[in-house]
């Protein structure tokens, strides 16, 4: 059925909770690293990547249990980034979601370590031969691949350097799109190709929702930079105006607001054309592009 | 033939720089951030943990070549591990190998991220399909999972955590014993594993081999231990008794330098013994056992 996209998000958010609870159990003998990298990993993110993921494996007729190892790992990696994007060295973040980050809670040291750990644990996951089962092993070793792509020097790693490195310059289109294409864009577009390609769809499945993937990938930035600039303090858990004060090359510093929401919803309707061929399982894909600009109002 | 160890390591080191250059190269639109990846590779390591994966290769009656990406690999997780133990949140080093650490040429953000870079790097290549061949691709997945594993949390990143809570603590044998068995042993141990596992090693000589590794590993560990006491800065490229100041926990410190002395020879002694159904092909994991604990004197 053509359901209720707050009711699935709910749903799939609880699944992707209960499994990296299961991934990643509590356990006293872990010590504080451990603590260090549950304390991140459930702080209260979206599970924006792991539902894409879970999402992207209905719409290709799969089984979205199948791929929920994956799932967990993009999340994994996901909290990686924002830990070690927050620290001192980097955007010197003192809250995240609402609640102290890391290196504010555990230090620096462990925040780094905790950090390496998820994106680690990441890893172990994807290659993980227990978990992964009777997946074809080329299906397999070519998700963590396209995903590990994603997140290093091509994709997040390359993007948050640039990004760095661009901080009080003068802000133009060109370098706005290339950080945020590396930043978010790739991970996110990984998450849908990678949930795709584990449950069985073929090349033609997989690349239209890679293209899907970007143009929502960038749209959900553009979103995010203009709830930055307007958005609500204590809905979104982090100062507001913080991009603005930093001097961060964002959509809206470039364009403007009214043009940067613009360039978001043209992003989001042809996402949302490309689903065609895949009918009535990717409605929550359809659901999602829709919902991404409408939530910037 | 049972050769000759230096000339060995000379060669081996010689194609491990080869590789890594070819799997990392050097690109102008690279940016910063691949300069410092490139930087702290290339800045005159031993590549301990590739030629033991090449020569456990050898040892099983494979082709060193075919594991080659899996030792560039290990270097690079070796590599940002460094990157970020010396930064000003951990260990706060500001030579390493003679030179200025990461973080004193490139600052803190990008140290960060070029170690992040490095770990993603090397999960890029042991997963890319195009490295990999005709591997069988169970292989190369396990080979992965293991070197992830000892990379992470029940690795690298345990040990270095306990390293940092330790600091200023009493120092006891079991926590020595633990914190280096995770944060040198693990992936000295999976170096050996992985190359005989892909390099088409049965189940027992994988065995054996791990096993030779938990001992060199912990053996190299104590010999760093003891240059670090008594050794000479300028052969070290680092401070003499840094270890010492920081109240770290090592060998040394818990067991006098004569005792740890003897432990790490009875350990590199059990580690020869191991190699012996290996018979002719094992001489250089042989020699290398003999090598460790003679440059302490």
């Amino acid at each position: 059925m053509a359901g209720d996209l707050t009711a699935y998000l709910k749903s799939q958010r609880e699944l992707v909770d209960e499994a990296l609870d299961r991934f990643l159990p509590s356990d006293e003998a872990g010590g504080q690293i451990l603590k260090a990298m549950r304390y991140s990993l459930f702080a209260g993110g979206k599970r924006l990547r792991p539902i894409l993921c879970l999402a992207a494996a209905q719409a290709v007729g799969g089984d979205p249990q199948r791929v929920m190892y994956c799932a967990c790992a993009l999340e994994m990696i996901h909290t990686y980034s924002l830990i070690h994007d927050d620290l001192p060295g980097m955007d010197d973040d003192d809250f995240r979601r609402g609640v102290p980050t890391n290196h504010k809670v555990f230090g620096e040291g462990l925040a780094i370590l905790a950090g390496d750990g998820l994106l680690t644990q990441a890893m172990v996951l994807l290659t993980d031969p227990g978990v992964i089962g009777d997946l074809e092993p080329w299906r397999a070793l070519t998700a963590a691949h396209l995903v590990m792509r994603a997140a290093g020097r091509e994709g997040m790693v390359g993007g948050q350097a640039a990004d760095l490195l661009a901080e009080r310059q003068e802000p133009d289109l060109a370098t706005v799109q290339f950080i945020h294409a590396l930043k978010t864009g790739a991970l996110i577009s990984a998450s849908l190709e990678a949930g795709a390609l584990l449950a069985g769809g073929d090349p033609e499945q997989v690349t239209l929702l890679s293209r899907y993937g970007r143009r929502v990938g960038l749209a959900f930035q553009i979103a995010d930079d203009l709830l930055n600039l307007t958005g609500d303090a204590a809905a979104l858990g982090k100062a507001i105006g913080s991009d603005e004060a930093r001097g961060k090359m964002t959509y809206p510093a470039v364009q403007g607001p009214a043009q940067a929401r613009e360039t978001g919803q043209r992003l989001v309707d042809e996402a949302a054309r490309l689903l065609e061929p895949l009918g009535e399982p990717a409605w929550p894909l359809r659901a999602l592009a829709a919902y991404i600009m409408a939530r910037t109002h």
